[in-house]
């Protein structure tokens, strides 16, 4: 088995590798000064399973130079390509909220499935979906961080109260909290606009003495947790630990969510960020051996 | 038929449906703060014929988009989709320069093969196929801008010598020196590297007097260009015009072709860009209603 990296997926490829004792493929990605994108393989791969690690945040500039790497580890004789984007785009929009919108979960399913042959991913963002192989025409794997998250809260938060952002997300909020050995609470939240959100404020008169601590699937926008934090402030509680799967931090979201207050802000290695505290090369590792 | 301009399109897109009397589509692409992209259709295209205007320069980031238009107008009930890209995207790596390298070409041609029905393009860089049937699956149609480019120097350069960067070139520059009447003459080209290029001294003493012109099927680092501008001053020619027909312009080369004492500096509007002069609407609308 060979693993590739693209770039900004290093660190998390070497850990996969170390894992599995398995080697590193060696190859080039390049874009011109045009802007077209050039990929050269340097190591064989014939017969030999392999293994592409290539995050999707910011997705719309990945996907050729990762549907040429596929490409050309087929044509040079690879028995397969395993795709791992620990955190895969183009979830959200899985029906058609107004009339004529592209419904871009199926579509980018439909091309992703028309290349690769397996695809392995982390908390994708489920909602309307019961499982990936409503959308995906390939085997996948979706695996989930909360376990990784609890431990983190465990072992770096004494006394914690966790707060989830929306009632969607009390299911998997609940089960961190129950693992971390913490009361629950979840927000209620009502989404204006890409840019306009608005939340509840949390109950959190009777968890005094606690730590908050906030947790999402995704950190984008942040909008929703620097609500949350200055609700906690004006609330008199202590700053909270911001915890986020997907670091995806749209813009300045990440400084914007430290200039408000929160005391940490700690993601998965899911998309490679400052704020990356929790590994889940072990748990990916598990996935492509199983 | 309806026309539908991708952003970057729409001056050339509205030129090519006054041509044809032909309505422009009503649609919404927009990229939310993550990177994901977002098209809505706010028209009725049961049964016609679409066509779709998307210019390839710097084309990572635009397949996304294409793609899930081109989707959404079949899954609306359009007969056909025709993709007119008057600048084609990977036509340079055609074949394995070294070993183990992704023949983009080829790859890119099966993917845009896979969702499109039709494509229209502007003199694409056919080195070493034939024809566009080698590499693509669809029917294609390759038109060419020489005879535009011949015009516009007839009606705009006295006493012109036209000048073609590299052997490669000899055949197309001298149709479009032919019909600007103009004598011509080629200079020999040797690539390093993206950003490398040695260039012959243009033979110009027989042609004091005439005002040089530099024609190239694509102007990108400009590099080419930029050194014969240099050799032409030192060889006591009046500064010269340099026209490409894909304004690519790869970082600060526009500027840098002024900086390096142009005259002029002209473009088909292949790519919207300011250096466009020479319209192509009427061109590509005799191409789609043929």
């Amino acid at each position: 088995m060979k693993i590739f990296a693209l770039p900004g997926n290093t660190v998390l490829a070497r850990g996969i590798s170390r894992h599995l004792d398995a080697e590193l493929g060696i190859f080039t990605v390049h874009r011109f000064p045009d802007g077209e994108s050039y990929v050269r393989l340097l190591c064989e791969v014939k017969e030999q399973q392999t293994v592409i690690v290539c995050t999707l945040f910011q997705p719309d500039d990945k996907i050729l130079p990762l549907y040429y790497l596929t490409k050309l580890l087929k044509d040079s004789g690879a028995k397969s390509v395993t795709l791992i984007a620990p955190y895969l785009a183009y979830m959200r929009q899985d029906k058609v909220f107004n009339p004529g919108e592209a419904v871009t979960s199926n579509y980018f399913a439909a091309l992703l499935s028309s290349f690769v042959d397996r695809l392995i991913t982390i908390d994708p963002h489920l909602h309307r979906h019961g499982s990936m192989s409503e959308l995906y025409a390939i085997p996948c794997k979706a695996i989930h961080a909360a376990p990784l998250v609890s431990d983190w809260i465990r072992q770096n938060v004494v006394n914690p109260i966790i707060i989830g952002p929306d009632s969607e997300s009390e299911q998997w909020v609940s089960k961190v909290a129950a693992a971390a050995e913490s009361p629950f609470l979840v927000l209620e939240k009502v989404r204006h606009s890409d840019h306009e959100v608005e939340v509840s404020k949390p109950a959190v008169a009777a968890y005094h003495g606690r730590t908050p601590v906030l947790v999402d699937d995704i950190i984008s926008t942040a909008h929703t947790m620097i609500e949350t934090v200055g609700h906690l402030h004006v609330s008199g509680m202590v700053a909270p630990v911001c915890i986020g799967v997907h670091p995806v931090f749209a813009g300045n979201a990440y400084d914007d969510l430290v200039v408000a207050g929160a005391a940490q802000v700690i993601s998965c290695n899911t998309i490679q960020h400052p704020s990356n505290r929790i590994d889940v090369a072990g748990l990916l590792a598990t996935a492509i051996s199983e």
